[in-house]
């Protein structure tokens, strides 16, 4: 005998309908989107998906930071709400799926749920984020971290675009600020599912990836000073070569990620090169250190070890050195009842699947604080994301919701 | 005994004088001058120069690029004149004696026979090269390029400015193109005396170098490609990381050098990471590697080891890599009688000195190719130059000026 819901299926036509029907809105210019937080096509968007939910039987909660809340209703009125999705927003040259898919696969969940008749106790509700990517309005995940009490809302508004528009006004223009005030929903739990933006899932073949972790994240700017001078007359032993100094750095960035295989990794990806002449000896060079991993004492551990090497390497070389943190999260450990609903999910239905780390961060990450919670990734093809090439297939996005489905499903209870 | 001319010094309060006088010439904003080439103040200098040369009891030739020429006559009508000489253009945040210096000690050397009453059996020419800076109109070392050769005159002329200007139409502007043929003078020898632009004579308490050869040149732009990838959702074993290659081959860069010292040099000054984004793993990076040595055999071995060992590094990261040579030049050796004359100058005079390799090109190195040739230099403070804080002493200016007489008057020959 199977358990209630096992045969459950999202239509996955419909499901990338939806998808293709979405992606018209604030086409980009190279087949992905440039459906920015904010603007008349993010408003579009919003109108879009409000009449999907309408159609799907939802009413529409709208809170002050533009947060949308489409809910199916649940048979018990005391029962918490199960949450779910994603963000509507794109990057100026985004793809279709980053975010669109786990607000979309939430809205299919429903419309599945409705094809066949079937009642849950608690109540389903699907979510829109208000900008999530964080480029027109930094930082990322701004609307989620303003519901799980992260940043202030007066702040939040206040955050101004590279026209000096503010968030609060931009929001109000678009008409989509609600009179619900941010974070006073309770949730009894909280999935959200989404495209890795990395190239494991794929190249392991696996369908989805069952999120544990959200990486934590430190971001240290490096100043090297050594001293400006000819390339052609000044001796070698005479140089200090910043250059050269940042180049040991990088070497040790990765020696000390590998050093915590394998889930810690380290990277240098912006480098300021003075005066970045051909034939002068650089004089500074400044550089951002990423170090990531699931386990914050790991992190801490990266961090004393680049300060004490990379002084060590400087000193030997008559070099300055300087460190400023200029960013950093702490890991983020998801619910594991969340977690095992989802693993339960794609193990019963039959998609392959492992535990995954998530190296960017989520709405999710946020909302973890404030209620129980937990991801499903489904691969994109070559990791490529935030790119209009950004591509994934019919059949990712179908396991990806499905799992998503099925754990909501168990979460929410099925209703004889 | 002692030989003819050897209690002759030149006067260095009075050289002095003409240096502070001449950088009264558009002056830079912090102390030194902005001369730039074929500008009024280019025109307001040389005027300065040729009155002081008329007062001086020479007559001034004009070639067609501008280079200017004054003359002191000898006693034999069929001696061959002795040249002296560099350039009176600057940087525009250029010092007072890179180049100056050269040309005004050699009209100090005139004065000072002049004082003595002392007659040479070749004639002694002073000569200023336009633009031997380079900064308005590429390449460096133009005009005295045009009279050995190196460059056709008419392409020389076509060069254009960054408003347009073309080098030919500005001579004319300021009224300094000669009717004299570009080349056509036979030089006896050419002295040139110049600032070292380099820390070594200062930091060993020298008081003039002795150059016996310029550093050959080789230039090759790099280009390593990897894979853009997000700095947290790829594992270490995943990257194709760019930065990281480029790392490695600055050390190569480091070690092929340090592998030919004490003379060769090697450094990579300009550095373009792409996308260059704190959470992306480098795509591309495009830097160019700065060879030099005296020796030609040494920068072709330093340019096959730098294909060789960077392509094996990047072969080994899963990297692309191609190399361009973008510049270069073969080594110079300087003539040897008059590398002796000038060491037996200094000897003779009680100067500290030592040989030395000019890093950084001159007009000498050209010159070189049409008539025996060479260079002596004095120490500059902390190596700066190309730099409005470019600084020497009087008395380095005395010693340079002093060997640098001493060598022209034994080549030009003391009439009894």
């Amino acid at each position: 005998m199977s358990a209630p819901g096992e045969n459950l299926r999202i239509n996955a036509d419909r499901l990338w309908d939806s998808l293709m029907e979405m992606a018209k809105i604030g086409p980009g210019v190279a087949g992905g989107n440039n459906r920015q937080t904010l603007t008349d096509a993010d408003g579009e968007g919003r109108a879009l998906f409000q009449r999907w939910c309408e159609a799907a039987g939802c009413s529409m909660g709208l809170d002050s930071m533009g947060n949308m809340f489409a809910r199916r209703e649940g048979s018990d009125p005391e029962a918490l709400p199960v949450y779910v999705g994603s963000h509507l927003d794109t990057q100026p040259t985004g793809g279709k799926y980053d975010g669109v898919l786990g607000v979309l696969a939430g809205l299919e969940i429903l419309r599945s749920l409705n094809d066949l008749d079937i009642k849950t106790r608690h109540p389903i509700v699907v979510t829109n984020w208000t900008n999530e990517e964080g480029t027109r309005y930094a930082p990322a995940m701004l609307a989620s971290g303003v519901f799980a009490g992260v940043h202030a809302e007066d702040w939040a508004k206040a955050r101004l675009d590279a026209e000096g528009k503010s968030f609060g006004d931009e929001l109000k223009r678009i008409g989509w600020e609600g009179d619900e005030p941010v974070g006073a929903r309770k949730m009894q739990a909280f999935f959200e599912l989404h495209i890795e933006q990395g190239p494991i899932l794929e190249a392991e073949g696996k369908d989805v990836g069952i999120v544990t972790h959200g990486q934590g994240l430190s971001w240290t700017e490096v100043t090297i000073t050594g001293k400006d001078s000819h390339t052609g007359s000044t001796p070698m032993p005479m140089r200090r070569n910043a250059g050269l100094g940042m180049a040991r750095v990088l070497e040790l960035v990765d020696q000390i990620a590998l050093s915590h295989a394998p889930d810690a990794v380290g990277a240098v990806g912006h480098i300021d090169v003075y005066p970045n002449s051909r034939n002068v000896i650089p004089g500074k060079v400044v550089f951002t250190v990423d170090f990531r991993s699931p386990d914050l004492s790991v992190i801490e551990d990266m961090e004393a070890r680049l300060k004490t090497g990379a002084a060590g390497i400087c000193d030997e070389m008559g070099l300055g050195i300087s460190f400023e943190k200029v960013g950093g999260f702490d890991p983020v450990a998801f619910d594991p009842a969340c977690v095992g609903a989802l693993r339960n999910a794609a193990e019963r239905l039959g998609y392959a699947h492992r535990d995954i780390i998530s190296g960017a961060g989520h709405d999710a990450c946020w909302i973890n604080r404030v209620a129980p919670t937990a991801m499903v990734m489904c691969p994109c093809v070559d990791g490529l994301s935030h790119n209009e090439a950004e591509e994934i297939s019919k059949d990712w996005a179908m396991a990806g919701a499905d799992v998503l489905l099925h754990a909501v499903v168990e979460t929410a209870g099925i209703v004889e």
